[in-house]
């Protein structure tokens, strides 16, 4: 509970209007993309920089928790606020700042659609590339705050490397900036860098550079199909040692397409006989595309694939993709739970990394559909339970032998989604216990009194393990 | 001085042969590229993680300051030992652990040159792009702690983007083990990123494990002379607006010319007529490269460029980049004191750059010759002063003015070679107190006790300006 001179006091900084203390609101704005989700004491909506830092002062000196909050849309319980308190939804600062296209850059604020962005730029000829699935939903902010990634990464990296400059507002109030327009910047610690995936806990983004590159002038999607995974995974590593890169390799297997297919009511999405689908896209001048999917096609077709279908347009690929993003969706119709991992390995060992999941899948009698960046080796596995305690617990069980399996393939066990309330128990099983005290220290160093976005990335109980 | 027992016990630590007091070998460690220094009161070769370890924690203990070591190629003073203590050379730590062509990935100790490294990787059909001008000597660990840029940066990113992982030893003693081998990892705070950059100040870098890149099949060089920097610049402009992504933009201004042509001896190098230079990289499949190398020429040539000579092999193209790489040095032959600074700006402002550059030039009577990244907007200003006290007073304040200008134009005052002692004074011409005391708190949560390479980035007064 906030006391009346809290709530008072808000309403003074940001506006009565911009404070609500509504059931519904604040369980609307408690939950993320999960579908899970607790409420906070209020929901408060700052207009300006200046809204951020009175709030987050107001909260610091009342040892109030605060959570920053983009569109929501994250997988790991960043957003949700666990012990209560203020929920600052960032949804007025949504603003397109600044396009430069001298200068290849745009200054926007945290709660700009990403897809929105990505159109907005590609008018001016430019060209946004971190493309996660959720695009037409999830903000910029929150995409700099969990270091999105998507299909485009192979090619064009993460958010990170899109990232030039910040104004933040610590939970002490103060408002810093880092970096700036340049595309280099030595000066000082990379604060910049330091922000980008700390998960709301470290500071409130308020303004973000971003770095832009030229439009590529043409685009081709193609969708194979081949009888395994196995089969599907060799053409990836193939299409890489010939010197091809992509800028998307996405990997679907046989009981995700079954899946979208029943969601979309499509059954022709996951035709007999198909073990895999592979996305591959290839970006650049036109020449260059042709020719590259060209050279795609062929290495894959020696790599066994059955049937290929090539999009050039922009409604042709749009129709592939669509599959694609309904995926994660898509998996509900299996079961009504899903232990949503996203873990990465070395790429040449995604074929190590699916015959573990085979063998968890057999031996916790659960289906865990696998789908993903495999020219990344990052896969999202979704361990799907039914609603039965024993299922729980041998999903629980599968979570923990996949993290371990994980790890001793050289891997890491998100390469997107984050740390956040969902995998704060297994932080330990990547990180040595002096390591995460280090990280411990850094968080003090941005938040002395604990008070952003607590409960997050660090196990709750204060170990390393 | 260090104690008697501290000297013993680093010996015990590292061996006795790995321990030395010598004066010229003081001296001699105690310099960087600047040709400045200061001798230490030790200078240490750990062997090994473990020796790093110990030595750290005799340090600590003693509260004696502690300066890692890679070759000493620094310009900005990163490696001079201010304070005294202990130089840790990192000399043994020097081999490639392993590279990695199915990941594309190699693991390396700090102390392997740039150089070696490359060459190594492109054997094994790799590349590693980073290239700054220092590569036959600099080292993997120095370029890591100073995120080093070069050429390649403008299409390749810099050291940064290659840093997949580190093994770093904290000046308190303890290992930490960061990131990893995968190209995706958002598990914890981003302390990998955090490190690169840090000039020594945070942790000890001792494994480096790095991202490779296939190695693009042909590379074609041209040089384009130029009547002025103005249609240089303008040139550059035009490439970039044709959509054109050369590896490399590099711009030398006529003094800058005049004196390499003075410093090796061949006057041919700088043409009577001729204002400026660019040296301009295209990289890919060869059928690609020739038609980039063509476009590139005619677009320069419509912009102004009076000759073009294109170098396609490799001892061509080494030619072409044996004169940009001997600039730094070349310029001593124009006066004494070089005042070297690596500004950065949005690029399509290195015009307003360049101005700026001249006014300053005529106001101070000095010559400041200019070279550099053009394509990054990361130009090398080098005031020169011949060894007059006067002259060195209006150098100092052209340095101000300088630093001053490039801010109005919204950059930054380094790019590549960070602030260590040289730009300390400055730091907070760019970054707000507020930004400056984050980071001295970073700082704290690395090195409670102050060891590590003190007196470097904050200036020595407290404040942040």
């Amino acid at each position: 509970m906030l006391t009346d001179g809290l709530v008072d006091r808000l309403r003074e900084a940001v506006g009565a209007a911009h404070v609500s203390l509504d059931d519904d609101t604040r369980a609307l704005y408690g939950m993320d993309g999960t579908g899970q989700g607790a409420s906070p004491n209020a929901v408060v909506w700052p207009g300006s920089t200046t809204d951020v830092a009175a709030v987050a002062r107001l909260c610091d000196e009342s040892r109030t928790p605060m959570v920053p909050r983009g569109a929501g849309t994250g997988y790991s319980g960043g957003a949700i606020p666990v012990a209560g308190g203020v929920v600052l939804s960032l949804e007025r600062l949504n603003r397109i700042l600044e396009i430069d296209t001298a200068n290849l850059l745009a200054v926007v604020e945290p709660h700009v659609v990403t897809g929105v962005l990505q159109a907005e730029v590609e008018r001016h000829g430019l060209f946004y590339p971190p493309d996660p699935a959720s695009l037409d939903r999830s903000v910029i902010g929150g995409n700099v705050a969990e270091n999105a990634g998507g299909p485009r990464a192979f090619k064009y990296g993460v958010t990170r490397q899109y990232v030039l400059g910040l104004e933040a507002v610590l939970p002490t109030g103060q408002v810093i900036r880092t970096g700036g327009k340049t595309v280099k910047n030595v000066v000082g610690y990379d604060v910049t860098q330091l922000l980008v995936g700390s998960e709301g806990t470290l500071a409130i983004l308020t303004e973000i550079t971003l770095r832009l590159l030229p439009k590529p002038a043409a685009v081709a999607t193609l969708r194979l199909l081949f009888p395994g995974v196995a089969s599907a995974v060799d053409a990836v590593s193939d299409v890489i040692r010939e010197g091809l890169i992509p800028a998307a390799i996405e990997l679907v297997d046989r009981v995700s397409l079954e899946a979208v297919a029943r969601h979309l009511g499509e059954p022709g999405l996951a035709p007999p006989g198909v073990g895999a689908l592979l996305l591959i896209e290839v970006d650049g001048d036109a020449t260059q595309v042709a020719r590259d999917a060209a050279r795609v096609e062929h290495v894959c077709r020696q790599a066994g694939a059955m049937a290929v279908d090539a999009a050039a347009d922009a409604r042709a690929r749009a129709e592939l993709w669509r599959v694609r993003r309904a995926l994660s969706p898509a998996l509900r119709t299996i079961a009504p739970h899903k232990f949503n991992h996203d873990v990465v390995v070395p790429r040449a060992r995604v074929t190590d990394l699916m015959t573990l999941v085979e063998r968890l899948a057999r031996g916790s009698r659960l289906t865990i559909p696998c789908f993903g960046h495999a020219g990344d080796g990052n896969i999202h596995v979704n361990i799907m339970a039914p609603d039965e305690p024993d299922a729980l617990a041998r999903a629980r069980e599968a979570e923990t032998a996949l993290v371990e399996g994980v790890l001793a393939l050289e891997g890491s066990i998100s390469g997107e989604h984050g740390i956040g309330l969902a995998k704060a128990r297994f932080l330990g099983f990547e990180l040595t216990p002096d390591t995460v005290r280090l990280m411990r220290r850094i968080k003090q160093a941005f938040d002395p009194r604990g008070i952003l976005n607590p409960g997050k990335i660090f196990p709750s109980d204060g170990g390393a393990r």
